[in-house]
């Protein structure tokens, strides 16, 4: 294992007022302690782990910053390794040219991941913990957030550890007995394996199960929205922000381009689907427009059918003659259908709307009226059982795909006891699912998988 | 004074491996610790300064992140009060929920540079060095990097304290003087006075004089390049860039964009000014493309004047009278003329370009032949003599009128101590000075000034 001292920036790059450099190795501290003077001349390397030093990072008399430097000693730090973090004012100048000194005088640039990589390493982090630390950073709302917080902290590896460990030990016994063939013994009680087995194949059952709801939960569930231009999308999507993102967007660095593409309703992420105007081409049913509308629809989860009802109040028929099209060809997609502008309308044209249309939603964007019912009607749409049940829900496409195929040895190994399957051949298909169970936890693993994984972290984490 | 707790996100917005939220005020350690829980289980009130603590945020069981919590005890931290720097994971939404959480118990958002007024109002800096610190965050070379540091450490406001603590104590023998006017007493020694006020006299020429330079160095030097469109312009940037900057470019986060308009040779930073083809209307000097290239000549201190070697090797003569044209217009300007694209030419056509024109400067931006060459003529033509000499510079504006006012002030007390103006006269001058000098450092000041200059800070500084 290579424990060379590493160095970058852990805070994101730009302006700020502060940045934090990161080094780790078995020389960061006494690297920085060659270039940092501390203002009570105190020595780096006697400092004990977790305290605070101010002082300058000096270059041959030229100062290059102010600083504060943290050290955390090996192995109390988030690598295990001896860790030195240098908080510097945040000009991307300074960052840079103290980063530059460091390399020059015996740190490498760390690669993407590197330090969650020796965390792991040294035993800081499983590995589905430290992929849940690149799942938390990307995290954008409540339910992804808790899912990758609850990953981090353990809940759901160490489940997983726990009853590969109780397999591992049947497994023992059960290549135990194999040594003593000729004798017919059984060490491991079958009644008490199988009732394992039982119990694993229900966990895995549930976990891959929650797959589904995890990958919508954190990827934002997919919700084309389909009707003509200027049919109030834009005030909509504002509109519903409006309710649920008012005092975040407070803050600054909110950035509304991100905002009006996704949205978190009661903690879960939508993600708006922009959709060319369906109505332009309404004879020609497979034109471009309607195409397109309809290639959307199939990528969304949800399909929202927008219409303008003060224009079209005198040709509602045709409104609903086109809905039930959409209806028709996607039976399986929820579609909710509004009606907005409604604010422009009398109480006959309403009814009328309410009588052509079957299970319309009355909307006014511009006024807000009907946007909590719309809200509402999006999160009853989504199963979110599992999530308030705060159960486990598996995000990660490697952990369902090892979990996929340790479920199928386990399959094997439940078949094979219930038709009494000879212990050698039962053993082969128990070392296969121990080793998918491995693979999710980093016991099992190998240099491509961590570079696949870790190639996707920001450099500095 | 205030000191309510404020709340701010330190670091750039955006993700990162992590991010630092900062709370500062009397109650920042206490409301950090109702939602603190350590993992060894220590209370943060107990925690000695400059120390760090691994732990969980955590609101009403849910728990939004693990997280390092530095504390700094009141005097001994940046503003002077209790801080607490919360290192959390980088995601953008975790960052906002953990500033709400403190929002809605009992802290407040902190303005703009609110953490250095405060810094400055309990006096642990003087207002210039708190203008320092915007400056040092906003540099983006090495010489605006020295000159904000210089003055960031204290090196310009001590001197003009210094100057201003001997000039009170003379200001009040003067006026103990006016106390006993009858008596005709001289408790203030004119000679040593005179010898002060011309030290002062000489300092301030000195400060007001470096303003000039300063002022480029904090800027930028402006050089416009003239020439006909692909004459090379972009491949010569491009090569001053390889020449100077290649080892930073290396880190992510250098924008090439940035680069393109600016350029660091030798410290210094270069803001090159696009142009319009100054030869597209040649025959007609009013014309617009001519005018506006000369509007951008007139906002340079420098010129480049770029040619097609190879296409003009034919009418070098027109380039000649070109060339005189600018010279004759812009006689204070510096004119640096290159002849590009000379990888192409042969020795008896380059022989011809030096004899038509004077002071031409071969130049193949594709090979790099001749830059080396232009960065040096670049930098010989900017005098920084002051800033080799690690002497102080004037950058600030606000300084610069401070001193300029002082400067008057003091020759009209030069003036009337060589005139043997009366003491009563005398003390309204001195008082006017000490007034100027007092801005400078922050012993005079009031809301609008503060507000103003905090103004242009970012928040969480």
């Amino acid at each position: 294992m290579n424990n060379d001292t590493i160095v970058a920036l852990a805070t994101p790059s730009g302006s700020g007022a502060i940045a934090v450099i990161r080094l780790s190795g078995k020389e960061a501290i006494s690297i920085a302690s060659q270039f940092f003077k501390s203002v009570s001349n105190k020595d780096l390397k006697k400092q004990a782990t977790h305290t605070i030093h101010l002082g300058h990072i000096i270059e041959e008399n030229k100062t290059l910053d102010e600083v504060l430097v943290s050290v955390f000693k090996n192995p109390n730090s988030y690598t295990g390794e001896d860790v030195v973090e240098i908080s510097c004012h945040g000009s991307p100048y300074i960052q840079q040219e103290i980063i530059q000194l460091f390399l020059r005088n015996g740190c490498r640039m760390a690669t993407a991941g590197e330090f969650t990589l020796r965390a792991f390493l040294n035993g800081k982090l499983d590995l589905s913990q430290a992929e849940a630390v690149a799942d938390l950073i990307s995290s954008d709302n409540e339910a992804s957030h808790q899912i990758a917080m609850q990953q981090m902290r353990g809940g759901f590896s160490s489940e997983i550890a726990k009853l590969r460990e109780e397999l591992l030990n049947f497994a023992s016994l059960i290549e135990l007995e194999l040594d003593f063939a000729e004798e017919d013994v059984e060490f491991a009680d079958r009644t008490q394996f199988k009732e394992l087995i039982e119990r694993i194949h229900f966990v895995l059952k549930r976990l891959i199960d929650s797959f589904a709801v995890g990958n919508v939960i954190k990827n934002g569930i997919p919700v084309a929205i389909v009707g003509e231009p200027n049919v109030g999308k834009s005030t909509l999507l504002n509109a519903l922000l409006n309710e649920d993102r008012a005092i975040v967007s407070e803050i600054a660095g909110t950035t509304r381009d991100t905002i009006e593409d996704e949205i978190s309703i009661g903690g879960i992420g939508f993600r708006f689907i922009d959709t060319a105007g369906i109505r332009e081409t309404n004879d020609v049913v497979e034109s471009i427009g309607i195409k397109k509308t309809f290639e959307k629809i199939e990528q969304s989860q949800v399909t929202i059918y927008l219409f303008d009802a003060l224009k079209n109040i005198n040709n509602l028929e045709d409104v609903r003659i086109e809905i039930e099209k959409i209806r028709n060809k996607y039976s399986q997609k929820p579609l909710l259908v509004i009606a907005n502008k409604i604010d422009q309308l009398d109480d006959v044209q309403l009814a009328s709307i309410n009588t052509t249309i079957a299970d319309v939603l009355l909307l006014s964007a511009k006024t807000g009226f009907g946007v909590e019912q719309l809200t509402t009607s999006l999160l009853n749409l989504i199963n979110t059982g599992a999530l308030k049940n705060n159960e486990t829900i598996i995000t990660n496409t490697r952990h369902y795909d090892a979990l996929l195929k340790a479920f199928e040895e386990i399959q094997k190994v439940k078949y094979g006891l219930e038709t009494g399957l000879s212990g050698d051949l039962l053993a082969i298909d128990i070392r296969q699912a121990l080793y998918h169970f491995g693979e999710i936890t980093g016991e099992i693993t190998n240099d491509d998988l961590l570079g696949n994984i870790f190639a996707n972290f920001c450099i500095g984490k």
